[in-house]
């Protein structure tokens, strides 16, 4: 047998998605279509070992699903929370998972035999939306998704933006109000104090206390906790006018942040994903293109469109695959 | 005589600067290294004929002063004001020079029979810093000029960070008060309606006016006009106070800015230049750095290197240059 026709057989690619709560991997053909798929709990409780090996078995337990050999494999790409050191492929820091310092590339490619490649989970949904959701053929796309945080990503001419090791556009912690509220990261005013989920839920739940949120009030009270993505779309639709203007207000300050994105990096697509975005899309896509393009200057106005994700929790399974292979076939 | 040989002899490049009130060419041998140079009074008010005509004139002056034939030219690269169309090479707005929709690419080339790259100006010096000054070598270079207004490039991973058709990178434009001071560009509170010279020079002129700023209110008085880098950083050497501190809030306002480009893009190197910081160094190097650095988040503390540009007007000259070199040879 030729060379060749060993290489040829090396045509199908993993996407896997690690999250704090779940894992799931994605079998993908030569044309990147999905042919196989499978979940399970993340557990980061049991260690790393135990994830590790999870890991592994939920690969295999798609290759079975697509009838695919292991030996098939030209390349895995994974999304992954929290710093991450891309070249070397080390899981840095992601304390939803209780990891630091994992050589998640290295185990991979010993295990698998075939080349990994590990990105930001934010970066690869952007760049899975880039090539084939809301940004497809875009030359700069930058992705915003609120949620208990906000994440940020950003496509330009069909590379992942990076620094130097690790990830950058990290819109939530631009400064949007000078000597504004504590963010966890330490700063003051940072884009996450005034339109993540979880500040969003802290106006909300005052609202509610204070009585002028009462749908609100009665399905998930003053608790933060319960304050979710579903909970606070219901109570607009159930009439509580407060939190739909908290929200629109959020959206507001997205757009402010993404306006000054828009001075910097020209995108022609901005994506919006995420729960917040999921549960309350007009509210968001309309209130930060409204918003961004009244704070752009007048060159920019309409130069960039505002668009909701098209692929919802498939664009990181998709954009790590793609982005494997983008840097692996390069 | 082969054809690699005829192709040898192109082996010079212009690296041109078109400035409101003087232009200047520079003929570059292979090594990037100077060899001729020749400068001009622009004269915009003459007309788009006329600078046309003295732009050809420059250059064949500057070829004569390096004893090289216009034959042997294998690129010119010009830096251009105001908003340019990248790759038609059209300057589609310059106030300073009174141009509206010059096509200089498709003029230059028919004139001297080479191809030629028309970059914004501001990009053409941070790409000159990137390749042969205060930025060499760094992987992401940011250069922040504060002047009349504030300009601002990028050089990421060797290429020039840019829009679909125009130049990107307006950091004087970044919102840093919400609900701030009007703008020249229409909107309220960019970086520039508190940290250019215009509005530096507008708090000195109060401040030399209700008598805190007794030395240039004796040489510059409350008159804007006359409030230039030169003049404040007399006043501060002789002893202004006032001027000071109002130098030092604006290279802090700049430092905030400064922040939020390293939470997006991770440069590893930003370079400061233009009259500014030239006349006031240290005050904009080490206040832009201090605050940049308290306001980003732990993980970006010294990260980047805050330096002032090391090739001052030459950088634009040789940046275009490089540029153009870098994408007639791609």
């Amino acid at each position: 047998m030729s060379a060749s026709r060993v290489d040829g057989q090396k045509n199908c690619w993993i996407g896997f998605d690690l999250g704090g709560t779940k894992m799931i991997a994605t079998v993908l053909d030569q044309n990147m279509k999905i042919i196989g798929r499978e979940r399970k709990k993340t557990k980061g409780h049991e260690g790393v070992e135990s994830v590790l090996e999870r890991f592994v078995k939920t690969i295999r337990d798609a290759l079975d699903d697509a009838k695919v050999d292991a030996a098939r494999l030209a390349g895995i790409g994974v999304g992954c929370p929290g710093p991450l050191d891309l070249d070397r492929g080390v899981v840095v820091d992601a304390p939803n998972l209780g990891w630091k310092d994992v050589p998640l590339k290295a185990f991979l490619q010993k295990e698998f035999g075939c080349p990994a490649v590990i990105a930001n989970d934010v970066d690869a949904g952007v760049f899975g939306e880039y090539r084939f959701g809301a940004g497809r053929d875009a030359r700069c796309v930058v992705g915003v998704y609120p949620g208990t945080g906000i994440g940020g990503g950003c496509v330009y001419e069909g590379k992942i933006l990076r620094g130097r090791k690790r990830s950058c556009m990290e819109i939530g912690h631009v400064q949007v109000v000078p000597y504004g509220s504590l963010c966890g990261c330490g700063q003051r005013g940072c884009l996450e104090t005034v339109a993540s989920r979880m500040s969003i839920a802290a106006e909300a739940a005052k609202a509610a206390y204070r009585g002028d949120a009462p749908h609100l009030m009665g399905s998930a009270g003053a608790n933060l906790s319960n304050i979710r993505s579903g909970a606070l779309a219901a109570s607009i639709k159930a009439g509580d006018k407060m939190i739909e203007q908290i929200v629109r207000e959020a959206a507001g300050r997205i757009g402010v942040a993404v306006a000054s994105v828009v001075h910097l990096l020209a995108p022609d697509v901005v994506v919006l994903g995420g729960g917040l975005v999921e549960a309350m899309q007009d509210l968001f896509v309309n209130g930060v293109a409204k918003t961004a393009n009244k704070h752009v200057m007048p060159s920019y106005i309409d130069s960039f469109r505002v668009v909701p994700c098209q692929l919802g929790d498939d664009s990181v399974l998709l954009g790590a695959a793609a982005w494997a292979r983008e840097v692996i076939e390069a």
